[in-house]
This record gives C-alpha cells, structure tokens and sequence, in this order.
C-alpha cells in the first residue's frame, strides 16, 4: 500500500543526506521524494511517497522522528490529501503527427513547451496516476527524454500543518 | 550564479542519499533538488540547482562522476533549457476575497483545486521566478501553507540528454 508523508524539516544542507540515507539504510521502499522550500525560509518541506504495510509507515514516522532537524512528521489519511507533480517529455514527432500530439495535449491538459522539425516537448502538472496515464498514451509516438518532479502533497480542506503546533 | 544540472543516475536506494551527502559535505550550496523517474525503469533522473561560479560547478560535475551509480552528467547552457517546478498553496481566504483569488488565478494560469469557508487551495506549474512572482501576489490573502516541488530541466531542441550516448 502506498502512502504519502509530509515532512517538515530545518533547512540545513546535511538534512536531505540524513534523511534519504535513513530511508536506504532501512531498506524502505520510497517511490518518489521531492524538496522544497516553504513560506518560512527556515523550513524545508519533504513529501515522501513510500511503499509498505502499517508497520513500516509507523516505523518510518519513529524514524524521523528521531532525526534532530525534523520538526514534523505527517502520513495523510488515504483520499484526504490532494497530490500534483510536474513532468516534462520530449518527443520523436514527425510533421504529419504533431496535429494527434495536439489533440492529446488539449485533452490530458499538457502544454506544448517547444518544438522542432523531429520534436515537440510538453509539459504537465498533474497526479501521480494521471501521468502514468498520459506517459501510456504519448508512448507510441516515441519518447526520447522524460522527467519528472517527485509527488507534493497537502491536505484537503482547511487543516493546516504548521510547524508551530 | 545559478546553474542547473541533470544528473542520470542508476536507480539503487542509496543514490539519492550519497549526491545529498557529497553536496553538503563540500558546502555546494543547493537551491534546489528533484528525482524522479525516466522512461527507463532502471535510470532515474535528478535536476540539481546550484549557486557558484565556473570553477565551483566543474568541481560538482568532477565529484559526481565520480560516483560509481553516476551514469551522465550535464549543466546546462543559460538560456538553452526549459525549467518548470510546481507549487501547491493554501490561503487564508474569506468570501469577500475569493472573486480577487480568482482573478489572479486567472492571469497567472493557476488552478483552485480546493476551497473551504475560509481557505482556498491552489496549484501552478511554472518557472522558479514565476513562481516567486505568484508567491509574492498571493502573499497578502495569507499563506497559510505551501509546498514545492524542486526545478526539472530539458533541454531546448531536439538535443537528448542519453545514458547509451
């Protein structure tokens, strides 16, 4: 079962390091992590997407917890956060194909970043899920490069995680 | 100066953990940090923003080629890459406010995925200096919370950054 954990941290250069070395050292199942800053410049925030049964995910959150520079940990309730990661994928089209590569883009939402005579690069922000979908469908007209951002993570309604409390 | 480099790396456990470590065992200053997957299940694919002169990213690129999981390194050019990184926020927002949310979210492309009585939740995709520039607008209705992914970079045209090449 997958499950997605927030993780706010000191934003210090070593934590990153202590913190991946964690999750692979304990031989944790990660599927994506992404970094970023917060709107407090003293705290990074990590979301996590790892894969496990209850267990695991309690042993991770005691895990963290234990690190110095964690100052919260949090493992969303299933359905009750909302996720988005961002992907760009460069593609072998020829001119007679791009209009379908169009027709895809307007329907999955992608946008059209750039485009040669043998190429055209989008982009999309999306779920996890919904990538993996639009990745399925773009496949045929031949992927030549892919990245992706790790998923981010926040919870519905108006709940905050707040370093404070 | 700010330079961003992709980094194809095999994907083991331990990867991501021994990159962080040598960045901040050499006091590299990261910006930011992005992994995710690629087209290939068994490479994965990190973007790397750094800030430092010349002399300071050939001493990152010679560090992390030499790491044994290392496959491809490349900074690059200014200008000659397309870069995005997406952001989710929560504002503090009343009903009186909402109509103004909308509007900015309206002129900058982002999107509402959620709302409660007093709070609004938006998503954007964008360049780092754009999403500065939406930070900045949407500051006064109050974050309240927020989340971001780190920078992915492609290169313009029809140029692959390629593990066989």
């Amino acid at each position: 079962m997958k499950h997605t954990i927030s993780v706010l941290v000191e934003n210090h250069s070593g934590v990153l390091s202590r913190i991946s070395g964690l999750f692979s050292r304990r031989g944790f199942n990660i599927e994506s992590l992404a970094v970023g800053p917060t709107h407090d410049p003293s705290v990074s925030r990590i979301t996590i997407v790892a894969d496990g049964d209850e267990h695991t995910v309690e042993q991770i959150e005691k895990q963290l917890n234990k690190l110095i520079e964690v100052i919260k940990v949090k493992t969303f309730a299933k359905d009750e956060f909302l996720a988005r990661e961002a992907m760009i994928v460069k593609l072998s089209v020829s001119a007679a194909k791009r209009s379908e590569v169009m027709t895809i883009a307007e329907i999955t939402g992608a946008k059209v970043m750039d485009m040669t005579l043998s190429t055209m690069t989008l982009e999309l922000c999306d779920t996890y899920a919904n990538l993996c979908r639009f990745e399925e469908v773009i496949e045929p007209y031949g992927i030549v490069e892919m990245v992706r951002t790790g998923t981010i993570a926040i919870e519905k309604g108006s709940e905050v995680l707040n370093p404070k409390k």
